[in-house]
């Protein structure tokens, strides 16, 4: 469990679920764990929590879609450190900007683009911005990003999140050909539903309450493809995070990496 | 030769030479055929070919970014016609919008989104407006989509027009699997690099120039992965839209259609 | 409807529905077209058929699984015709060879084999015996190869058969390659389920007897994940292959080209 | 490092490099496990090799190929431990059975067969006969495979182990969907060309000579889509095996994994 030992990694949007989970199995392998969001409260609590596990921690306030702030943190963090090993965002889409799921032909042009420049935009801001700081350091790093399986489904009323997902799918490629000559590593991971978070939990009953269906409908339909009965875990996101951030990591390089348990209809 | 006898059919951004060539496939499979663009003067020219050749064509000036153009025109269209078969928008990313081929690193954010808003954006805007149109008079009509198959490949100082193609592919599934109900179809063509076109010809030449590289090694840079040692053409892809618009092209609905003669290093 | 005028057009196991239906696309669209099987009556039959229909066929006894057989008949095919444009395999699995639809657990080492070596090997063996006198004639023709979706399917107590559709699409990526530099063209058509064929009839027949299940509730399974609530027929599939085979279709090269009107849960 | 504490595990086809790379994991990880292969004395090497480092380890002579063979040896296995967890198979294919690298024009049916029968036969029978004793042991365990990115490839000469890497992948998918609901695993690992392995070095030598071409040449060639400038390692191999194989090892379920650190055209 020391997979990580010395390496020092950033967690940005990490007061959602799954930048948490991640930034916890990130210490619990040895990390030097610096957690930031908009929201500083949430990642103090964080913070306390991984000390209290006996964690080396730092919270921070950083908005992920401002580049300057992004910089000015990692410019602190090479200073203090040296290196930059690992950075994973946590980014997610706003169910209220997205206009929750209206069909395609209902949403409007900001609904559409909102998830886009929000997680497509904030993945390309705090990827490059850490690479250059990888670059100079000559720290041959890892960018970890975060995308969802929509990017490969036919699914309804998901039009620019689904768009957003297979963007930064296309952009973990583009950066990995890019930054290989460096040393940097970038993979991305794409978890399947993760029914744990507030985020899903949310979704699930905005979007129940918006059709009039019964939450368990949803949940239902949500896991109807799950071949094991079982959704994934925030556990299974942090440690396979974590798994990649390491030595053995390096081997799926440029790859989108499911972390599903196995859908039947996601190949 | 007549697969689109009296098919109405709408052609955005028909100023470009790939959608000047749908347009002329169309026409001559029989459609009658509307070609739009920003630039009228370029879409009268197209207008006055296609008439000399025997087409039923109209010529309008629509901008393929603004909703409330390409809303109108369309409401023009089915009160004249009172259907819509097929819609194809050609738009391409702008060279200079996306700062040309600038380091992941050194793009700007805007330089980055810029393809995204351009293709992606319009591709929405117009295939979603048509949509409306094609429910209301129960067209069951096709949309044709267009992207690039730089959304499955690893290459480097293209994260926009990369992040762009994947996001229009993934957008291309959620709208076939929404519309698919009202008997929609909705298709994406991929063609690999158009030699021929202004576009493509305008990219290496300033890529050339940016990398002091001669042009014939860029161009054969291109080339080295064609299995036939031959690049798609226009008039391929023309006549693929032509077919996918067609009575059997409801068999390709949903998928991305890679018009590339095959490449080594594209699945 | 004349893509492939004075084109030399052989086709395989031409006694089952989907081949028949190939050949006459190919012959409708002028080709002059052999039909093939072990089965000389069936394809006697078809060869009657087309004929009243104007087309020029004829009718031959080919076991596409004995490689003499297909040498003899493709050397007799170029001595009449100085060249071979086009060749077709419509082989298809048993589905008695394969013990039916038998848990991968219960199913013999032979029951598992069966359908790779007959329907993959048998495509091996038409494909190269054509790509020969397509080289020795310089006809730089195209080979259309037969697979199913399967390939790409998370689908119970089909694994032979599942992993020959996938043996079948590597296979036409390596042909491609290798036969390019000659200007042949390889392209593989994966037709989903065509609810018109013996085939699939029988099979769904046979299947519903064995699971002890109302034949509507397996066919309503099999048509579950139609976007448009249709699935693709038998026409659909002869078009497209002489769309394939006709100049145009040189865009398509090295690809398999899904022919299943849009399923939700196939990418 | 104790990720498999308690499980046991068998790895199948282990003199080869891959196989004998995974057991070492699988061990290092706290895994009981048996290594076995035709060949006693190489099994038995590295049975010595893992037991000084302090592995719980048992050899034993077990022909992949035979079905017998496999199924009593499994038998006695659960017998002694009440469960199997894991089972690896590094099965590969002889060079000399495929004639090399022989055209497809050239190579025989036999030849063509030779990797389909050996790797995707052997898979098919280790990873059946290991999920019925999983069931009948409610064992939940993980049936890990082998592939190549052949599969995906699109390169001359290699028709058998390309259709054979692609069958692989196939049947990972229908054994993955048919014993989930038993909550077994199924996964199946891609590794890139393991430059360490004699497999690959006795291909390049083989193919070196056969071609008239340095080694060096045909290593570059190998190399030259390496994103990292660097080929993955046995090590890798094995380390990624024994994750897949953990309790986090869930999440990749039904899943091809590649572990190539990323290269230019593979996707």
């Amino acid at each position: 469990m020391q997979n990580l030992k010395d390496k020092v990694a950033v967690v940005f949007a990490a007061s959602g679920d799954i930048a948490g989970a991640v930034a916890r199995s990130f210490s619990q392998h040895g990390a030097r764990v610096y957690v930031t969001a908009r929201n500083l409260d949430a990642v103090n609590r964080l913070d306390r929590e991984i000390e209290a596990d006996g964690g080396k921690v730092e919270a921070a306030k950083v908005d992920a879609l401002n580049e300057a702030e992004i910089d000015n943190f990692l410019k602190k963090v090479v200073a203090e450190n040296g290196k930059l090993d690992v950075v994973f965002n946590g980014i997610g889409a706003d169910y209220n900007d997205m206009g929750g799921r209206p069909p395609t032909t209902v949403a409007t042009f900001r609904q559409f683009m909102a998830p886009i420049e929000t997680i497509c935009g904030s993945q390309f801001l705090t990827s490059r911005v850490a690479a250059k700081y990888m670059m100079q350091t000559k720290s041959a790093g890892t960018v970890l990003l975060l995308t969802a399986a929509l990017s490969r489904s036919k699914l309804a009323n998901v039009a620019g999140i689904t768009a957003a997902s297979a963007a930064i799918e296309g952009l973990t490629r583009v950066m990995a050909a890019e930054w290989g000559g460096d040393g940097i590593k970038v993979i991305c991971i794409c978890p399947g539903a993760l029914m744990e978070t507030k985020r899903i939990d949310g979704w699930i009953h905005a979007a129940a309450k918006e059709y009039g269906m019964p939450v368990e409908q949803l949940i239902a339909q949500y896991k109807a493809f799950d071949i094991l009965k079982t959704s994934p875990t925030l556990k299974q996101v942090g440690e396979t995070a974590a798994f990649l951030a390491s030595e053995t990591g390096i081997a799926f390089n440029s790859h989108v990496v499911d972390v599903d348990c196995g859908k039947l209809n996601i190949l």
